[in-house]
């Protein structure tokens, strides 16, 4: 891929300047119906109203993209790429869901060329799906990493990825011991952790599967290179909380056993929290730790409903970003997945507007990975991923849309909506990295 | 269309003989890996497995489906087309939703060259999905039904409908009086039902915008037209629940009110039913009448989670099929919709089975409908409305499905369960009405 030193996109682009969480809309939304987006090596050198940037940057190479939108590639802050093969596996709720689908199929990733397939599969589907970054569990083999950041190297992508720490209560195939997930941990943070656009995550899976002799191993990975991060699951399933409370007397309740193994930190994100109490809330907020909210998983594995206005409450707020949990998850799809989220909202008796949505899959979720100073909207400076959605991409898209470019918020919320509601990756109509184009269908 | 007088179509056949929510998948499953379909003038002549009907047919014209999925056209038993293009409207629940969207849109069904060319595309969109056959609300004006009517005529579906009746609680623009929702209904059915393949259905919109004396007069037309459906909605919505017994404080409950007006029958339908209490089953049960489970609106309105193991329960069953309810529906797809009746089940820690799933979709729909001696399997005699499923429609699905054509119902079970989870339109190959190829993308 060759880069041009300057290069501009102009079409009608929508990012986020704050938290519409916290921020009124009109405050927090960035719309510009004709904007020009100005890239310089991949980043942004300039980002305004066309009429304004125009006189400046006229002789630029310029793709124009009329009747689109343009937003900031999405961030799924949660996924499992091994499960990719094995998405939709029926019938099973969490704890019988791991043991009948998941550890059978990452027993798979032993081999390093499976693992280097499915890892390309999985970032094309991707970027196919309109998400540049996520925060991906690889197996339990340091092989199945290397497979994966070799592919997102490659992809020149900005992932953040590692390997399953797992020795107990499940097949000796897919387990470690703490001592090995230690020193294999170690190793994979010092060959990739901030390699290029790569990222390392400690990543034992969860308080069921990991010794406390193992977490405490995390906790001082975290202790030995403070800026990797923990990703992990929490609170997800009634029943797995019950398990976690007997293999845990001691601890006063799930988020504790990784309290007290100095796992709470603010580079920690934890996937689900449906069953979190109200004291973890605001633990998590204290610690400045984020959730990855996972709707089609949630409802997929019968989990239960996440609280995305108590994670969200102003008094103790909690970072949140979206998650796919692709294989539990049934979309790589951020808007699939916001479809589902305003569900659940919905059966909560909550609104979850399109705009908080979307802040959500993007901004947000670079706030929750700790990389908005990067990534996650039109910022000069930040790493130009952004994609351009189609909003008539389908026939019944095009009537419900209609033809008219958004002029005023309530518009376009209206088109974003209908995209959350109806889109798919249909609706993604190209996909940047970097400002190079990495795929258009 | 010119017909063929004899044809066959080759392929992989799935069907049900009986209903696998009372007789075990083994017996009610049928499933012919290498299957013939013989059609004699739209109609289905001879179906069994290829190398038996071989001999008899093999000079016939026949298409083959190689690694194809052919199953009945999918029956949508709760669909408002006037809602077609307010699919996705944002931020309210029921009764709000009502007011603020629908019944703005349904006023525009006033003109009929409005209503003709919605009615068109909302039918094109129903066979690219693969539903060949709807219970299906006009607007309130006859002239909304006849555009219906016409275009499905046209395509010669088998299409069941009607105008809605409503005098209260609504904008005058969308009212009609008891009188006059009588005398035009009984105009329309005069006109359309049986005509051909089309049926007509009794349609009060709800209790809450109908007085007593339109239920009445409904009732009365099931009395004069005994054959004609019965098509409305019961207890969707809790507020609406609470709504419907101030408004009628001598009924013991919202069905009893449809029953008090003789609206309870084998010939009636009622969408929703998500706040039924055990006695409304158990009455349903006795009458024999129909609920069409609509997932993906009670999601989206936030109604709640229908009891789906409580409507099948063995002790006192009552038909269910399911509907997409678009414009409260977010999606034409039958397969879509089951991915949440799936989830919904999950949620209630209840099991839909793929086969499950598709027999409501299907002959369980058909039956619904009172329509099983014409459609809904490939019995001998029935109207020849089938579909080609892709099972490899996608590269996730693909990579999912693998390569194999199912030699076993359980490879079957989990074909059919990921085409349900990740399949879409996408997964439709091809729609064939009274034998005749209607749609391929």
């Amino acid at each position: 891929m060759s880069q041009d030193p300057l290069k501009a996109i102009r079409g009608s682009f929508l990012d986020f300047v704050d938290d519409p969480f916290y921020i009124p809309e009109t405050d927090s939304v960035r719309y510009l119906s004709d904007g020009l987006l100005v890239l310089e090596n991949g980043k942004i050198k300039a980002f305004g109203p066309y009429a304004e940037l125009q006189a400046e940057y006229d002789h630029l190479p310029t793709t124009v993209y009329s009747e689109q939108l343009i937003v900031p590639g999405f961030i799924d802050t949660h996924v499992h790429y091994p499960q990719t093969e094995m998405i939709a596996a029926y019938g099973e709720q969490l704890l019988a869901w791991l043991n009948r689908y998941t550890f059978p199929t990452e027993s798979k990733f032993a081999d390093k060329s499976y693992a280097r397939t499915i890892a390309n599969f999985f970032l094309e589907q991707l970027l196919h799906h309109g998400t540049t970054t996520a925060l991906v569990f690889a197996a339990v083999f340091p092989q199945s990493v290397d497979a994966f950041f070799e592919a997102a190297e490659q992809l020149n992508l900005c992932m953040i990825a590692g390997k399953v720490m797992m020795d107990r209560n499940a097949p000796e195939a897919v387990c470690d011991t703490a001592e090995s997930s230690y020193q294999e941990t170690r190793a994979l943070i010092q060959k990739w952790h901030k390699k290029g656009r790569l990222r390392y995550a400690v990543t034992p899976r969860f308080a069921i599967t990991s010794t406390e002799a193992q977490l405490r191993y995390a906790g001082q990975l975290l202790q030995e290179f403070p800026d990797v991060y923990l990703h992990t699951h929490l609170s997800e399933n009634v029943d797995e909380v019950a398990a976690v409370k007997q293999l845990y007397p001691d601890c006063a309740g799930y988020l504790d056993v990784y309290d007290q193994a100095g796992l709470v930190t603010d580079r920690s994100i934890f996937a689900h929290g449906v069953q979190l109490s109200d004291a973890e809330f605001r633990r998590l907020s204290a610690a400045q730790s984020a959730i990855a909210f996972c709707p089609t998983s949630n409802l997929f594995l019968g989990s239960g409903l996440f609280k995305i206005e108590q994670a969200k409450s102003p008094d103790y707020p909690v970072k949140v970003g979206l998650g796919t949990d692709v294989g539990a998850g049934t979309s790589f799809s951020l808007l699939q997945t916001a479809n589902e989220a305003y569900k659940v909202a919905q059966l909560r008796r909550q609104q979850l507007s399109p705009f908080k949505a979307l802040f959500l899959a993007t901004l947000g979720g670079a706030r929750a990975l700790n990389l908005e100073t990067l990534l996650g909207s039109f910022d000069l400076g930040k790493e130009a991923d952004f994609i351009v959605l189609n909003p008539r991409a389908t026939p019944l898209l095009a009537l419900r849309s209609g033809e008219a470019t958004p002029t005023s918020l309530d518009e376009l919320a209206d088109q974003l909506f209908a995209l959350m509601m109806l889109g798919d990756d249909r609706a993604v109509h190209a996909t940047y990295i970097m400002g190079e184009l990495v795929f258009q269908p």
